[in-house]
């Protein structure tokens, strides 16, 4: 399957691009589509928008096979409806907002609306606006949502007495995404889905959704052991360095394309600033280079030293620092995590090698 | 002088507000911008915009006697001209993008546009668009852009041969704005602004541009000696934890109000995450609160323990934890870098306690 573009009347090379701006590897993107839904095709994959925030991504993992979808925001979910990607939509966050469930809720007859909850207020709240399907969210070891695994029965009766429907289970483990020893992190997400599975028998319903992109090989090599039915992962389709680190399978498909403005004879500077760079995992990569520091619109950087040839048979090289680009030249920058850099960004460029094939909207931004 | 609001007709109290919101008080705004209009009245000061990103708020400090701004991005310079703040904007960044700044020389009838420019090449980029006026921006110790000062007045010279006028020299001191040795912070600014004015005299023209929130006093106290006309100060106007570190008289304006949406005995969650605050500087704050991370769209926050009441006469009080904010109760987080916190949000509400007054849009989003 290949992604069908449009290319723009008028820009056809990276060169004209004006910067920053969001470039995405088309083939990078094709591969850890594919790949994903290999390991986990149709609905055994739920992928999460939050990574990416754009319906045309969103169509292009429908293309692969996956209809449900997880979302973050009620913005993600009313955009995803719209957009005709509403055959099963997870809100897999607590909502507490009477007015703004209602709006999801409205949406009902033309999508599968389910919303998580997590205690009390938030059943109320679901009830309150009309929802009808809701997961209960359990807390299987992360410290922020879901309730105790004790607590999760008792919940799903009182939704269910609000006249809610009851569709299973959710965890996220996100304490588990990323781990230097692999064995202990498959250890540790058999062991939360085992609380998450103990946990579905008292609630009930079909639905046992868990897991992302950085474990997402331990769910689908065990499945008979985790026991979920699907897995909500979102940043294998862009990928950051974050990711990056653990050795999966999918390839880097977004930088940030970066005009270099200011080069010095020990630095040089492009207006890839921390505004257009989530931040929050630490500076950006760029290839061949070491970045010093990122302020709001710049990133300052050097390149790294390589070894010279020998100046003579007898002195040995050194190594000396590659000259620094020229201003002008382009630059491209890979975040250190994919969803808040996604989410500054207005436009996402669809390129192979320098050629521009087509620009998408990211049109879930914002709440 | 007080803002002059429009209240929303159906809003009138933060607790209608949907979240994540970014709301300001009003009074320290107010405050913020007089005690600095004080300090540095008028043209000596020129207000960074790239820290609030609001034609309102911008027409706010024009209204406390500032009728030039700072700009970081092309699209701040097109949008504060539209808003008919023109008078004297400067876009203290380099561009080498010829088609945007053809955008923002044809706006010269309109505003008087200043480009600044540290190379050969941005030289010829900014003639090339037809843009009359630019500033030789100087390395005065950042890392980041600026021609060296010897360089300045070739430079200098090169852009007038190309029929440019060059109004003066800025540069900024970035590497100078916090710290801890306010002594040794004054001493360094001077230090750098000598170099700035040994560079001016090479340059010519009558603007000496510098300076920033973090060390506005040192150019409002010493004026005569470190020699600017003009300060360039964005951040003083809603204020962050980490510019709130240093004791200067300005009052933290900005929070993002949250909405705890989920409550644990150890902790709670509220609906603030790392796509709503700038994190480049760390965590934000929660009064009363110890912070525990931040995820997309999530802050997992506990209260702090406070002193408890003996339990007898002979047995010491030891601290308590206070219990967690319930589900659906409001909170406030103070980011920790106001400008790309700006960045992420389309409104700001203006408040004043409770009571929402306004709403202005953060208009300048973007590049």
């Amino acid at each position: 399957m290949r992604v069908r573009v449009s290319p723009p009347a008028r820009m056809t090379s990276v060169h004209d691009l004006a910067t920053p701006a969001a470039v995405v590897d088309i083939d990078a993107l094709e591969h850890n589509l594919a790949t994903m839904a290999t390991r986990l095709p149709g609905a055994l994959l739920r992928p999460h928008v939050k990574a990416h925030k754009s319906t045309a991504l969103a169509d292009l993992q429908r293309q692969h096979g996956h209809r449900h979808f997880t979302c973050a925001t009620v913005r993600e979910m009313i955009g995803m409806a719209r957009a005709g990607l509403g055959d099963d939509l997870l809100l897999a966050n607590e909502v507490v907002d009477v007015e703004r469930l209602r709006e999801l809720a409205a949406l009902q007859d033309q999508a599968m609306i389910t919303v998580a909850v997590d205690s009390d207020v938030t059943v109320d709240a679901a009830a309150q606006a009309g929802i009808r399907h809701v997961l209960i969210d359990v807390n299987i070891g992360l410290p922020r949502c879901g309730c105790a695994p004790s607590d999760a029965g008792r919940l799903a009766d009182a939704a269910r007495r609000r006249g809610l429907v009851v569709r299973g289970v959710m965890g996220y483990e996100g304490h588990l995404m990323v781990s230097d020893d692999r064995a202990a992190q498959r250890r540790e997400t058999l062991s939360a889905m085992e609380v998450l599975n103990r946990t579905a028998l008292d609630v009930g319903g079909d639905v046992i959704s868990a897991g992302g992109t950085g474990n997402h090989d331990v769910h689908a090599e065990h499945r008979a052991d985790t026991g979920v039915t699907e897995v909500q992962a979102g940043s294998y389709a862009l990928m950051d360095t974050y990711y990056g680190t653990l050795g999966l399978p999918f390839r880097q498909a977004l930088s940030i394309l970066g005009t270099v403005v200011s080069s010095h004879e020990k630095w040089a500077v492009a207006d890839v600033g921390l505004k257009s760079l989530g931040m929050d995992h630490g500076n950006p990569s760029i290839a061949g280079c070491k970045v010093w520091f990122c302020s709001d619109e710049h990133i300052t950087f050097a390149t790294e030293k390589v070894e010279s040839r020998a100046a003579s048979p007898v002195r040995a090289a050194s190594p000396v620092r590659a000259a620094q680009p020229t201003v002008g030249s382009r630059v491209r920058v890979i975040p250190a995590h994919v969803d808040p850099t996604m989410a500054m960004h207005e436009h996402l460029w669809l390129v192979r090698g320098d050629e521009v094939l087509d620009r998408w909207p990211i049109d879930l931004r914002g709440w």
